[in-house]
């Protein structure tokens, strides 16, 4: 029996995909084979690679003077990947701190740059984001960074920070939730493993002006232009990756696009929060208009109830709930393929919980 | 109806992996979910990545002071990843040139280090490996670095080369395929697309002593030191990847180990070789002591019948057999995964399309 997996990524996928995949795991649509043994030069992996790419283009409504790149290593990877690829050795870079990821990319960029952190929110104990119309961007810094949906600390920007610089931001865990206008960005990255499908592949979406300026010593596998220029096959791609990536994009695509999953996403989110915030019981430690869609960090009275509340989830088919391990508490992470019906169940069993030890 | 792939890699994979992963694929042992929705951090994903680890370490007989790395960005990353790990700015290190793999390794790190190539393998037109003991490593070189199996050129080392520093090898395309004495090496790299499974995953085994000397502008995700120390989940890893090398490693156990593997590689390679030898109609361009087991480019006497005997063995079910784009000809690749049947129906097509055409 399928649990309801609530984990913060690797994700929940839909079943749908996983039993399309499934069903042709051994022989790909009569190619004799798996996707997974396929050549990445072969005709039938670069039309599924081709697909992917195209659906992924459609559903964002990227602009064709951006690259869609499919890579490796991650947004960590990418943390490094940005500096080396957009600035000279001595140049400046700004970097918004909404919380662990954005820390992360900022001690990444440090080995390369010279970081100026122009927002913190370590006053606000990383509640919220910075308000619209506050950040200031020094005139030379190479670029702006900002963690457009922080997965541990549950926090999202409901906007999209204005900049003169090209503006940069991850959004591992919100990408595809809702629509995006990618015409704002620079470069927008994403680990594949919350609403696009299983880790070990990152998607960079990158304006096409900014390419042809990395520094001599970028690593091969993290050089956009390289990998622009090869279609993403500078060297063997992570193919099955991909192509459950491809399947997953055409998922979206049949649940109605971004509009369709934002609509379903903000019912999910809405039925949670509201939970959470009736209760007295749980609660949210996030300012409301930047409370995640995705990622619902939720604390429990007592911390000693958060054992018990992990464990008899899990018995009553609610799974991955525990909090991040720096952060303790509760998470629900209810991606795209987390059904409403998954939200209900987890919002039953909390009203549950609460009777019993509230 | 499955046929036999003959890629280079990606490249055919054991059915049994592949039907054993199909019927896991959306629940994996009554967990719930697949394990590609699985946390890496859960205690079933850690228990998947350590018998995989575990096995690793069995087959190979890797020394206790070796960390086996399970990381992303292909043999490629690593390319840039060993000069950003073993040396400081301003070093120098040995490569040998032996054909296609060696040269992208000796340009990637030329980005780092100062490269003396000590032997090069041009004037014979890549055809043999340097004759041992001929290997003169500059004393003040970082590490030695070879290609062990050229997976385009069809040549592989007979023997480890003795060097006084730490000899780095890409043991790419064939790992597993025989024993391999991990003792007289720094490092062993490898992708996983050719004999460990899928693409997405490059698996690095280093000795201990050769960790806490990587300089500060290496991208973490490339970081052998912060790898080892967290078990090579620093970020998120691969996790279906992962998870299939360790069903690839348990098939290879159940086949008897690299003692098996190689005595049935052996008779595949001695097949193929020989039936090519014999002809007077295809040819191979390997001195016979560097001969690759898993990679066996050849030649038809005329090159207007290389498109023909491709297409015809497409239509025999031999797949993957047209020769890498920079240099023509025709390549059949071998891997563990591929039976001898499966080389015996190539040689049997060989001698049909000899009799046609000869």
């Amino acid at each position: 029996m399928r649990v309801y997996n609530f984990s913060a990524g690797p994700a929940t996928m839909p079943l749908e995909v996983l039993e399309r995949a499934q069903s042709e795991l051994t022989d790909w649509r009569g190619s004799g084979m798996s996707v997974m043994e396929m050549s990445h030069r072969s005709k039938e992996f670069v039309s599924i690679a081709a697909e992917a790419e195209a659906r992924m283009r459609s559903l964002l409504a990227v602009p064709d003077d951006y690259e869609v790149l499919f890579l490796q290593g991650g947004a960590t990877g990418q943390f490094a990947a940005i500096p080396l690829n957009l600035t000279a050795p001595g140049a400046s870079a700004a970097y918004v701190n909404t919380g662990a990821w954005s820390k992360k990319a900022i001690s990444e960029a440090k080995k390369y740059v010279d970081v100026r952190v122009i927002a913190d929110e370590k006053d606000s104990s990383y509640s919220t984001v910075p308000a619209e119309g506050t950040l200031e961007v020094p005139g030379d810094a190479a670029y702006l960074h900002y963690t457009l949906n922080e997965t541990i600390g549950g926090v999202e920007f409901p906007y999209v920070p204005a900049a003169d610089v090209p503006v940069v931001t991850d959004a591992s865990s919100t990408i595809l939730s809702r629509p995006l206008d990618v015409s704002r960005f620079g470069v927008v990255y994403a680990g594949a493993q919350k609403n696009l499908g299983p880790s070990g592949l990152v998607v960079v979406i990158v304006r096409k002006d900014l390419l042809g300026q990395a520094r001599t010593e970028v690593p091969s596998a993290l050089d956009w232009t390289a990998m622009a220029e090869s279609d993403s096959m500078l060297n063997t791609p992570p193919t099955l990756a991909w192509y459950l990536v491809g399947l997953v994009l055409e998922w979206v695509e049949q649940q109605g696009g971004l509009p369709a999953m934002a609509e379903r996403n903000k019912a999910k989110a809405d039925l949670l929060y509201g939970a959470i915030d009736a209760s007295g019981f749980y609660s949210n430690p996030v300012v409301p208009h930047a409370r995640s869609w995705m990622n619902v960090p939720f604390l429990v009275p007592d911390a000693a109830l958060e054992k018990p509340f992990v464990a008899q989830a899990e018995v009553a088919g609610l799974s991955g709930l525990a909090g991040h391990r720096s952060v303790g508490g509760m998470r629900a992470s209810i991606y795209n393929a987390m059904p409403l019906e998954g939200v209900q169940a987890l919002v039953d069993f909390m009203t549950d919980f609460e009777k019993q030890n509230g």
